[in-house]
């Protein structure tokens, strides 16, 4: 699992970042790329790195403004016109489906694929025997949204020496052990597969957050994240504009990381006042409250490891 | 007058050219920027020149398909957000209005300037005392216009002999001579300024056609031009192409401005299939039928003079 930053601005695009798009790629775990918000120009941005469009499978938005939502129509329509076949999911907030359709029709774009929309509400919104995304309301002015992408326990390694010592030799045997729960071999012998493997490998969770107000209910719900996506608009200084217009400031944001105990923290959506030393110089202060926290610029990269 | 243009490509963005959008530039005339389409990242593309969105204020949209009006609604607020508080107005089809009302709505996006919206018919859709602009129905399969943009004639200008001759000295009276078709003097003589000046200067006049096949009626239309912006999504080997898809052809295009005597010709709106060195192969059959017929590419800019 990887999170490329597509878009990690604020409003409007600058020469510097673009407008909002975070791809998350799973091309071993499942050969699909999700992506999170579609500011104008992200297919722009996806012309620039090795993803396909006709890769992605699901499209979440956050909300509607739009420096988030902008980019849909020309993206869409791009898949089709690139092979794109499959049927996409959009996950947002009311009115999404609206815009995209009415975009659509207006321009009379014929796409070669169907889309499924699903209106956000709390809690579930996608689950299947691998990964559960769970969404959860923020505070915005309009509905805003954040996600949490959670990956199932995967069963631990097999013991090469359990097995040996049980007279187990190397083998398709192999995959059915670690396939059930319980396996009855030819002789008649149960195999626990508890006793046969190693501790359970816990699933990754990874936190993509919209624009919001810091907001206390975030925490648990991003609680121990392997990577929280927080947007952080403003620097502390200007904490001021950041509660005018509804958005975080860095030391907001990586409070909650620390409180939620996330391992990692990227600070996206950055007001493009900002200039890339004015960021930095703010990193010592915000590594003493979370010692891994990093702003994140376009089309960054950042690998999601499996723990233990 | 100069026109740059912002994306010269054809139906979905490349690394090379981005979709639609042209601008003519009017800094000395009258400090103002028109724009023609706005395919998505026109905005984007805009940050890499001088143009400031808040000088553009009249756009023209030849037809609703994505790759001309996508780039719509960020370019209006970021318009709005750059400081543009003068009154925009956007010349389309049907449609035009729909889609971005629709997305600015959906969007929630306030601006702090009206926008006056006209929809296109044959004729005359603006005049003043120093310009004149004139739409046309093309081919294309939804209704697609070309527009033609004329320059009032100008004085010619003053001839210092002649003004002489008459005994008249330079001074607030060049101007008042220039202004006024007959002038009394203080002395009771009268001055025509017919007399008194050059031939009169002829107007420019600028044609711009949305996405047509090759349509003789456009020949009238745009006769005489100083520059024509003519589609040629296709090369003349891909003509069946171009007929299934309500394109032109290279070589059609520069027929049209050949017999309409255009000055130069400038082919856009071009298929991502073409590398740059096969279109720069096509120029010398192209020269044969127009001497002054060029390819355009995103970010070139062309002067239009005035003659005599
Ligand atoms: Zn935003
Ligand atoms: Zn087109």
């Amino acid at each position: 699992m990887e999170l490329t930053f597509l878009g990690t601005g604020s409003g409007v695009p600058s020469k510097q970042r673009n407008v909002s798009s975070l791809a998350l790629q799973m091309h071993q775990e499942r050969d699909e790329i999700w992506l999170f918000d579609c500011g104008e120009a992200t297919q722009h941005q996806i012309l620039q790195t090795t993803i396909k469009p006709r890769k992605i499978t699901k499209i979440f938005i956050t909300h509607i403004h739009g420096d988030h939502i902008f980019g849909l129509p020309g993206l869409l329509s791009s898949r089709s016109f690139q092979d794109g076949n499959t049927t996409l999911e959009i996950y947002g907030p009311k009115g999404v489906q609206e815009f995209v359709e009415s975009a659509l029709t207006l321009s009379e774009t014929r796409l070669r694929y169907p889309i499924h929309y699903q209106e956000l509400h709390e809690g579930v919104i996608f689950e299947d025997e691998h990964i559960r995304v769970k969404s959860m309301q923020l505070v915005h002015g309009v509905p805003s949204y954040g996600f949490v992408i959670e990956e199932a326990n995967q069963i631990g390694p097999l013991l090469p020496d359990r097995l040996k010592s049980l007279g187990i030799k190397p083998g398709p045997i192999y995959e059915q052990i670690k396939a059930n729960e319980v396996v009855t071999l030819n002789d008649g012998t149960t195999i626990n597969r508890d006793d046969v493997t190693g501790p359970m490998i816990p699933g990754r969770k990874i936190a993509i957050l919209g624009d919001t107000l810091p907001y206390d209910r975030t925490i648990d719900f991003i609680r121990n994240s392997n990577v929280l996506v927080h947007e952080a608009t403003f620097i502390d200084e200007d904490a001021d504009l950041a509660s005018d217009y509804n958005h975080s400031t860095n030391t907001q944001a990586v409070k909650i990381a620390d409180e939620a105990q996330v391992k990692h923290v990227l600070l996206n959506h950055i007001s493009s006042r900002y200039l890339r030393q004015d960021l930095e110089n703010e990193l010592d202060t915000l590594k003493q409250i979370h010692p891994s926290v990093n702003y994140v610029y376009d089309f960054d990269t950042f690998q999601i490891q499996k723990e233990g």
